[in-house]
Order: C-alpha cells, then sequence, then structure tokens
C-alpha cells in the first residue's frame, strides 16, 4: 500500500512530542497517513483512512449520545439562499465574511440567487422548524445533522485544527422557554464530559464566553477549551443560547398551552469531529507516534504472525484469531514482506493499541504475546483467555490515556495577577486565572490590550463552579467583577 | 413532535400502491415525513429523521461490505479547481453542463480560480493517486467516501429519485491490468446482489450500458437496473471501467515488476443511498403505508402500552421490554396520548417491521401480542421467548418482502419483435426484449428512434447472461447483433 514508499525513508517515528510538539504534529499526520495537504484548494485537506477510521467511530459514539438524549437525525441542503443569511442582522455579521457562494452553473450561466455553500446551518434549518413547529406538544423538538461546513477563514489552516472545510455535528433544538433552553445548554455540556473527555479522553474546562466573543447571533456562548501540548488553547464543541433572536428572525412560533402563540426559545450546539480528532492524537501521542483509546482506533487489534513462511500454522492461527476477534474488533492482519520488527515500529507510530504476536512458540503452547500501546509493555495472555483479556484490556486502555492527559490537565492553570504574571503564565503554555473588570462589553478593552501585549485571549469564566474575584481588574486596575481565564490559542 | 398536525388532517393513509403509484410515492414521502420539499432552493429537500435513520442503516451495511472487499475509506474535498476538469475530454463534455460553480466569497470577492461543487469525485481524486500510488506493491488500491454530491439537473427534481444533491458512495479502485479492473466490475455486482438485493430486498438486472449511454469518460458502464411499480426504470448502483483513460490524465502511474513505469486501470463505482431508499419504500410498501426491511428499517420495534393509565405495571414492563431489547435493536415506546388503534394505523403507516401491545391482560399473562408489518397479521408470543422471536423475524421479513418484489420482479421481462411490440411492453409497465442491430454507435440510430417515438430507453445487453439474437433488429430491420431491454426510465 501506499505507506510503503514513506516506510523506506523512514522506518521509525522518534520526535520527542513534549519539545517538539509544532514538529511532532505536523509530521506525524504525514507518516501515520492521516491526511494529505497536497490538494490543489487552498485549505482543503484529504483526509486518509486511517483517520476516517477513527473519525467514523467518534462520529458513531457522539451521534448515539445524542439520539439517547432525544435528538434525531436529518440532512440538509448544503447550499443556502442568500436572502435567509441577511435574516439576522449580528449573523450575518459575523458569517458573510467567511462564506463561500455559489453564483454559476454549467457554462458560466449566473444563478437566479446566489446560493452560500453553508459555513453553518441555523438560516438553512429554522425556516424548516418554522413549518414543523405548531404546538406545545411539538417541544422540546431535539435534531441534529452531521455535516460540513464550508468557511473562507482567514487565518492560517493547519489540518484538522483549522480549515476551509470541517467535518461536524450540529444540534439544533427547540423550547417553549428559557428554562428549557438552559438545560439543554447543561445537557451539551455533559454529552461532552461523556464522550469527548471518557471515551476520547480529553479533557477541557467549559467557558461562558465575553459578551465580545459570542457565537454571532447567540445570547450567550459556552465553549470547551482543551489544551495543546504546546499550552495553546484549542476550542471544542460550543453551545449557544440564542433565545429568541432566530424564533424572530425566522418566525418560529408555537401555541402555547394557554393559546397564545409564543416565539421559541433555541440552542445550537458545535461538536467538530475533524478538530476533536486533532486533540485526540496531539493528548495521546508520544515520541513513538500516536496511542488511541480503545473505542476510537482505527484498527483496535494488529496480529504479527512471525515466521510464518517456516510454519504453515502460524497463518493458520492468525486468520483463526482475526476471525474470531472480528465479530467485535476492528482487526488487521499483518501478512507484509517486512521483517516482525519493522512491523512492531510501524504499528506502534500507527497507535494500534493491542498487538498480538504469534510465532510458532505462541501457537505450540497456546499462549500469545500481547503488547499494549498506552503502557508499551507485553504480556503474556493463554489462548482461551483471549476475550475475556482484549475486553479488559480496551477498557482500561481508554482510562489509562484519560488519566494521562487528566494529569497533564490539572496542573495547566496558574494564577496571575498582573500583566506581567499573565505573560510570564501565557507564555510558559499555561492558563493565567485573574481577576477581570468585566465580562460584559465595558471588558473588551481590557481584552484587546491582552491581545495585542501578550497574544492571548480572554477565554471567560468558569461554567462548573461560580468564582468571586477578590481585588482589582489585572488590566485596568477597576474593581473587578469576574475570575476570567487568558491564553493563547490556536 | 411534528407528526401531530398531519395526523390531525389524515389519521389513516389509504392509496392503492399499484393502481396510484405516483400518488402514493408523493403522499408517503410526506405523511411519513421522508423529506420536506418546501426547502427554497430548487432541487434540493430536506430528509427528515424517518429517512435519515433508514439511510443511515444503508450506508453502514453497504460501508461494511466495501470494507469487507478490501475498501478504505477517505473523505475528499467538496470542492475541485476548474482546471482539473479540463483534464479528461469527455468527462468534462459530460459533467460541466451540471456542475455547480463556487466564484466568490465574502462580499463578493472573486475566487483566484473557480470551485466546481462536486458533481463525481475522479477529477478531485486520481491527482492524489498520482502521488499515492507508486508501484505494484501499492495495487490493488481501494478506496471509498460517503459523501454528497450536486448537480445542476435540467429534468424534474423528484425526491430520493433525482434531486441536485444526493447522497452516495463512492468508489475508485486502481489496478494493474486490465483482468484486475473487470473483476473488481463484478465483485461491484457481487456487493450490489448481497446488499441492494439480499439486504435492501430491491431487485434489478445488470446490463452493460450501449456505447452512447456510457458514463463520461468510462470504456464500459455497467449499471443496475430497478424496476418502479408503475414499470419505470430506475437506475441503481453503476460501475465503470475506466481503464487508462483517466491515469493518463491524471497521470496514476506505477512501477511494475518487471521494472517498466505503466498507467494504471481504473474502476469506479457508485452506489446512490438516497436513490437506494426510493427503490426499498417503492417496493415494499402497499396501501397502509411503508414496509421496511428489518435491518434498515428507522426503527426496527415499536411498543404500545395499552391501558397504562389505569395501570402501573403496563408502562413499568414496557421500559422493562425497551431497555431489554436497546441493546441490539431501535426501539420506541408510544407513550402518546392517542388511542392504540391511532397508533397501529401510524406505526403501520411509517412501516415499523414489529409492533408489541403491551396491556394489563399480557402483563399479566407474560403472553406478548406482537404484529409483523410484512404479513399484517399477530401472533401470541411469551415474554420468555421474545428476543428469540425478534432474531428469527428479523431474517424472515427481509426474506419475505425480498421475495414479494423478487416475485414481482420476475414477470416483469416481455419479449417484443417489433417497434409496435416494445411499444405495448413498455407502455404496460414492462421491458422490452428484443433484437437489436448494435450496442456501439452504431446502433444510436435505432436506440433514438425508440426514445422518439416510444419515450423509452435502451437499457443494454445483459451482464449475468449471454444472450444471442435469432433474426433483425426491431427497429431497422438489419441484423442483430445483440439482444437488448428497452423500457421507460424514472
Amino acid at each position: 500500500m501506499a505507506q510503503e514508499n514513506q516506510k523506506e525513508e523512514k522506518i521509525t517515528f522518534n520526535i520527542d512530542k513534549d519539545r517538539n510538539f509544532s514538529e511532532w504534529f505536523t509530521e506525524i499526520i504525514k507518516v501515520a497517513e492521516l491526511a494529505d495537504m497536497r490538494y490543489n484548494v487552498k485549505g482543503f485537506v484529504v483526509f486518509q483512512p486511517w483517520s476516517v477510521l477513527a473519525m467514523e467511530a467518534m462520529y458513531d459514539l457522539y451521534e448515539r449520545a445524542l439520539q439517547r438524549k432525544g435528538h434525531n437525525p436529518m440532512w440538509f441542503p448544503a447550499v443556502i439562499p442568500e436572502k435567509n443569511f441577511f435574516l439576522e442582522r449580528s449573523h450575518v455579521e459575523g458569517f458573510a465574511p467567511e462564506v463561500f457562494w455559489i453564483t454559476e452553473h454549467g457554462a458560466s450561466e449566473k444563478l437566479e440567487e446566489k446560493l452560500a455553500l453553508r459555513p453553518t446551518s441555523e438560516t438553512a434549518i429554522y425556516q424548516m422548524y418554522s413549518l414543523w413547529i405548531r404546538s406545545y406538544k411539538d417541544l422540546p423538538f431535539k435534531a441534529y445533522q452531521r455535516a460540513q461546513v464550508w468557511r473562507h477563514e482567514t487565518k492560517a489552516t493547519r489540518p484538522f485544527l483549522r480549515s476551509r472545510e470541517f467535518y461536524w455535528i450540529e444540534a439544533h433544538d427547540v423550547f417553549a422557554n428559557e428554562e428549557g433552553a438552559m438545560r439543554q445548554v447543561h445537557e451539551d455540556m455533559e454529552i461532552a464530559e461523556e464522550i469527548l473527555h471518557k471515551k476520547f479522553g480529553v479533557p477541557f474546562i467549559f467557558f461562558k464566553r465575553p459578551q465580545w466573543d459570542k457565537f454571532a447571533g447567540a445570547v450567550n456562548t459556552y465553549a470547551a477549551d482543551a489544551i495543546m501540548p504546546n499550552g495553546k488553547i484549542v476550542q471544542q464543541p460550543s453551545t449557544h443560547l440564542l433565545e429568541q433572536n432566530f424564533s424572530k428572525a425566522f418566525d418560529v412560533k408555537f401555541r402555547d398551552s394557554d393559546g397564545n402563540e409564543k416565539y421559541a426559545y433555541i440552542t445550537c450546539y458545535g461538536p467538530c469531529i475533524s478538530r476533536m480528532f486533532a486533540s485526540v492524537i496531539a493528548m495521546h501521542g508520544d515520541s513513538k507516534g500516536l496511542k488511541f483509546p480503545f473505542e476510537i482506533a482505527p484498527k483496535q487489534i494488529v496480529i504479527v504472525p512471525i515466521a510464518a513462511d517456516k510454519n504453515n500454522a502460524v497463518m493458520k492461527k492468525a486468520q483463526e484469531l482475526a476471525d474470531l476477534l472480528s465479530a467485535n474488533y476492528r482487526v488487521e492482519i499483518d501478512a507484509s514482506e517486512k521483517s516482525p520488527g519493522e512491523k512492531f515500529y510501524y504499528w506502534e507510530m500507527k497507535g494500534v493499541p493491542l498487538r498480538i504476536e504469534l510465532g510458532p512458540k505462541e501457537v505450540k503452547e497456546k499462549k500469545l504475546t500481547i503488547y499494549r500501546r498506552d503502557t508499551n509493555k507485553k504480556e503474556a495472555v493463554s489462548e482461551k483467555q483471549l476475550l475475556k483479556f482484549v475486553e479488559s484490556s480496551a477498557g482500561e486502555i481508554t482510562e489509562n490515556l484519560c488519566a494521562s492527559a487528566d494529569k497533564y490537565f490539572s496542573g495547566i492553570i496558574k494564577d496571575a495577577k498582573s500583566l506581567d504574571e499573565i505573560k510570564s503564565a501565557v507564555d510558559s503554555g499555561k492558563i493565567a486565572r485573574t481577576n477581570f473588570c468585566s465580562t460584559e462589553l465595558g471588558g473588551a478593552k481590557c481584552a484587546e490590550t491582552i491581545e495585542k501585549q501578550l497574544g492571548a485571549r480572554v477565554r471567560g469564566t468558569r461554567v462548573d463552579k461560580s468564582e468571586k474575584p477578590s481585588g482589582k481588574c489585572a488590566v485596568c486596575g477597576k474593581e473587578a467583577k469576574e475570575v476570567v481565564y487568558i491564553a493563547n490559542e490556536y
């Protein structure tokens, strides 16, 4: 297969992730064949099988969680008429600069109306909600789509982290009142905890964003900030309380139990699968390459037959084990011509959680040698115990990776009392916690100062606990109304 | 939920599918909430949860079959630079008239280069294959993507059957020689048999298309023709032998074992999920509404509690059964305020394969009443036997629907010896089999006569058997070289 070439150039991957994260990230994407950046449209990449298999498993887990919480899947058109865009004023201001416009078809024939290639789907979806929702009995109305969105980003693009095309889920939920909507915001955060943290092993903090950093058209934005090994924040799922802004713009009304017609309360939630994948590989990898939580590993088990050319029983047994395991797991037999050592390095670099080494000795003794990528240790496992071993390792591997990510994350916050202390915290890859005048629009000037002087940004106030400031704003010296967090971001 | 409104207007669905297929098809899409045609861009529809759940299950089965046969999944950009389109001459001629072009971003700023919204992905993918494939050891190279494609159709659009946006899979496979490529064409046909026929219950015949009706850029096109209850053909998966046409245009070369550099042989395969869904509902439905093969039913089992307001044990038992079944199946409890009769009609219209009726009597006797939508019959099943019953019914339901579709399909071919006989066959909803001069370009004129006079089209020659003509072409009277099939099409 295509990896042949790269293998010839470089048999072993060996980059210190903690010291040279940027190089590690760029190289592992290439060497593990996660994405190819040579596609000939700027800001667009090709996602290769090794990342797609993982991202499909991630979609599956996230979608199942949404469905368990009462969401139905739907598929909306990728194109949105220009006029829809102008119905919600702040939304269009926020998104219009990034829209790709379809204006022609065939031999340069003009379309009757310009069509936006969706950058997000509020303006496509809510006009239909307006038709579908009639009565309080229709509420809550919870639905989502897995979809790509396209944004003409002006910031530098990086595969998985920021591209002009990305793969996400967008959930759009409708409620009779603000309480229902706020409960949904909390449910969205719980789903992130259940899936992004516990299944993908990526820790984060949910912040209520300052008023100057909201989703265009939202009343409030709540966003999960995860961190990369270089101390830069990457924003993961965000959920937005739109209240009645869009229901007024798109006429999403319902007849309440009291007989009156009312505008509905809407929330939207955007977990981005391709971006979460960036956090997954960045959090768990090491100098040998990738590591994957078990449930989302592209292949979960690789079987490496040893000396199979001299012993027919080896390949037979390898196939037998693969058949046994394939009922529940994604399994690969590496029957290539490489040496066992080369195969070991290769699959360690690719991050396969379990490797079964199977030679004549193992076949004879009915005892397998199994390597765990999370611990980089081998164990002897009797053939009879194989299924049980895989089942219990599966959970352990995910928990183990999650725990070490948590450990790294737990030391990431540093208190800071002045611009200098904030600078020293963020420069050393930490998140600075500091007193701050305000996260209402009045605080925007201090945030600007931080951004200009330190290149760092105010992330907002914590959602999981209420923190009271004691003292003055670290920037302007006025009385602080909030405790905010500040960090560098991708 | 949203169905409320429609329910109020129309509690029962009752349209004779065989007599009024067109009305049946239009109405069931609306009443069962499969797709909403009120989206405000021409030719684009919104796919609603009830169809999306089924289509996701269909994607899953099809993708797993492709993966079992050695295909890897990948995700390519939805946009293709204009220049790529002009590299394969017949391809651009075929597709250029249908392309949507992205020309601007933001506030009417021109893009440096026009981008096609992909109508199909050969011109996006093969330039990357050219980078990825180096040696005969890289071959066969088999990969696919699940993706949407967009075509500015000029024909009338109909939801699922023909839209300007559709949901498909495209597999693109590369081989060292023509034999490898032809084997793939046959494997593609086998996958259609395994999934579209045996799992989705849709029978079809694979035809080798006449030379004037090939995929733009192909040497040969092989396409599965299924039939609708009104006798109109709908083309299902097609697989194309591209030979070296695209490998020459996109420089897909490999170094062979003899040391020489050679152009590769490529095939592409396009099973369209949203269109297969049209065949699924059309083949299996009846006057009461939808029927689904078990594996792809949006919900597989609905539990209807009866007199639950008077007996607490009923809801408790319903939840218990739902929990038991949910581990393996898609289950819904209908706890709405409707009467049991209304619920029965509703879920029959929606096509749920199994309905468990659960009242105080069933709870007390530990005996369930289970209704099967395929046979429209009820059975008493002891609670203990529930899982076993569901498991065995699952297979039976799919086989049963498949068998009755096969039965309908088996009588569909009618021999015809003249234009009049062809007309009488296709007018009565049959596929005419007839002697024909040639499926090379020389036969195009006779095909045109048929199209102009009868509105029907020559589908090609059978792939599953070789048929020798005896006599003259039914149109021009010249000696017939082929036996072809002719039918009306959507």
